[in-house]
């Protein structure tokens, strides 16, 4: 995000009555899924859901002229949503992480000219983490945020609770939500080269336009002191649902296989048994690991059978196993199994730590 | 923290009302600053105002014998807290960061040695961000949390809430609320010897013994298969409050004066006037601080005046400020001012150039 200019930041959870009141998104007739409470004298207050219209009222402050625009700036915060029924586990659930990034412009051009960088961002993070052959840019309605058309990021997976249709040789999708003939042929495509697709929402994308600026009052003056409204557009990814994707992407009747991007530690280092030379070498390529700012996990339970400390390393899924044992130091060696391959191979512990130590 | 052997993680801002009710702590006539909502089914929800009954239930999944203890856990996490009176800024909000800890152990002995420990280290994090030499720790009352005596970190601070009584020789403190002739006995020291100072609270520790526990029903087999009930001690600092105690101690008339240990950049350079060679040689200097990952605040407005971006930086605080101008380049220099001094002195461009390489 940074790459692209944005700035972090981070809102309240908190949100005012007055502000969301002014695009009609406090009625929990028109935005069913507030959580609200009650101030000591008595006034409402809510729980963010969203922070476009916190941002935008923000925003004030900070923008009146051309100088100011355009300026970007992303979170990573915790929204709250009063869900009818969490489900599948971290794909949808009442409380979540969010990365959402907001853009306001001068222009319409500038504006477009941000959300296909983004689209660009966001193409890039998803292939880092394994998912960019299944995740398609997908056109669709734009739901409680506008009445425009949208993009989503659709990930291909059979726990997800969208139905979209994939063109066969472009990489792009349609939501079933908009997916009819004329939809069809405004893109100048043909629906026969459509498959329909079990899909997870991971992102999404809204160009606002200036209508939410006019609704909130965020207006700047432009080189010839001319008043005119902001261009906003803004861009999620859900960062806890993209969590549970992955996992129902990568993994295998064992458990999971974190792709190496996002995994919780790159090496699971296992010791087996607790003789003292057994240990000391574990300990020592522990300690290399680490100093060496590596992440890893290490397994020195003395309670536990070896085939329930690779029961636990398989259900975990770090992506790569290291076994230091009596029999891996008979030859000077400790052993290495990648999560995602059935084999693993003896590496002498001097090219291991050499590794380590990226000699 | 994980110096001191906790392991970070973190905890949902929803709140089970049965977990809540074991304590009787989820009744508003005994917690009054509960925040409540409702699910679409009717059940009650509440936004955590603390996580200590929560923890004590997860840790029911992770702790049954001797083996698993004793267990160090922390997070950084958003409280929401439905004060009366939000006031003083950040020193008192309804919504703030905390980093809460909590000691789970199998005897008295454990659990005290942690509670040590992490008294030091907590002294330590006041020290290292400049406050070590006004904040003491601070005998005080159990308050909502234990009905034992327990410990407060206090800063001493005009705008702080709090009365505490410092004794004149002893680095040690007593809170109003439990100052008399008895408490001040029972410490062995005389009354004569302490002064009232306002001061505000920044961090507090408690010690539950077992009860939290017992009332929780978490226990766990010892050695000999005994069922015996965990002890657990908590600890928290209040970041967003340290944030505005710190601008309390550290300002002057034109604005913060950012401790190094804390402050959002190290350095604040500041280009004046357009021309190229000063601008080029900004963003060369920029660049270089930047690539050597240091943290700078970079003010290349246009279209401001001198004076202005003086005034900025000074209300912004930043430790360090670096001036390229015209006249400065002209020596081959940069001009340096600490932010807590009012003298500046000229670096030769080549000399700032490797101290930021760390040549």
């Amino acid at each position: 995000m940074k790459d692209i200019g944005s700035e972090e930041f981070i809102m309240s959870t908190l949100q005012n009555k007055e502000v969301w009141e002014k695009t009609d998104r406090w009625d929990d007739k028109k935005v069913d899924i507030w959580f609200k409470s009650e101030l000591k004298n008595g006034n409402q207050v809510g729980f963010g859901w969203s922070h476009e219209e916190p941002i935008v009222d923000l925003m004030k402050s900070y923008i009146t002229s051309y100088n100011d625009l355009p300026r970007f700036v992303h979170q990573f915060q915790n929204k709250l949503r009063n869900e009818t029924r969490a489900k599948s586990g971290v794909i949808r659930c009442r409380e979540f992480i969010m990365k959402d990034m907001y853009a306001f412009c001068g222009s319409d051009e500038e504006n477009m000219e941000f959300y296909n960088k983004s689209t660009e961002a966001y193409l890039k993070v998803f292939k880092r983490i394994g998912l960019g052959d299944i995740t398609y840019v997908t056109s669709a309605a734009g739901g409680v945020f506008t009445d425009k058309f949208s993009h989503e990021f659709q990930t291909l997976c059979e726990s997800g609770e969208d139905l979209i249709y994939v063109h066969k040789d472009n990489n792009i999708a349609i939501n079933k939500e908009i997916y009819n003939e004329e939809t069809v042929k405004k893109m100048g495509l043909e629906m026969n080269d459509f498959e329909e697709k079990k899909a997870a929402e991971v992102g999404n994308i809204f160009n606002f336009g200036t209508s939410k600026c006019e609704q909130m009052d965020l207006y700047f003056s432009d080189k010839e002191g001319n008043r005119k409204p902001v261009y906003l557009s803004s861009y999620g990814i859900g960062i806890t649902r993209l969590m549970g994707v992955l996992v129902e992407v990568f993994h295998d009747d064992k458990g999971i296989i974190w792709p190496e991007a996002v995994a919780p530690f790159k090496k699971h280092l296992i010791v087996l048994g607790e003789d003292k030379e057994v240990v000391d070498a574990a300990e020592e390529l522990y300690k290399k690991i680490i100093d060496n700012s590596e992440e890893v996990l290490f397994d020195d339970r003395t309670n536990v059978t070896a085939g329930a400390k690779f029961a636990d390393a398989d259900l975990i899924g770090i992506p790569q196993r290291l076994i230091i044992s009596k029999k891996t130091l008979a030859e000077n060696s400790v052993e290495v199994k990648e999560r995602s391959s059935a084999d693993s191979r003896l590496v002498p512990l001097t090219e291991m730590l050499a590794v380590v130590e990226g000699i």
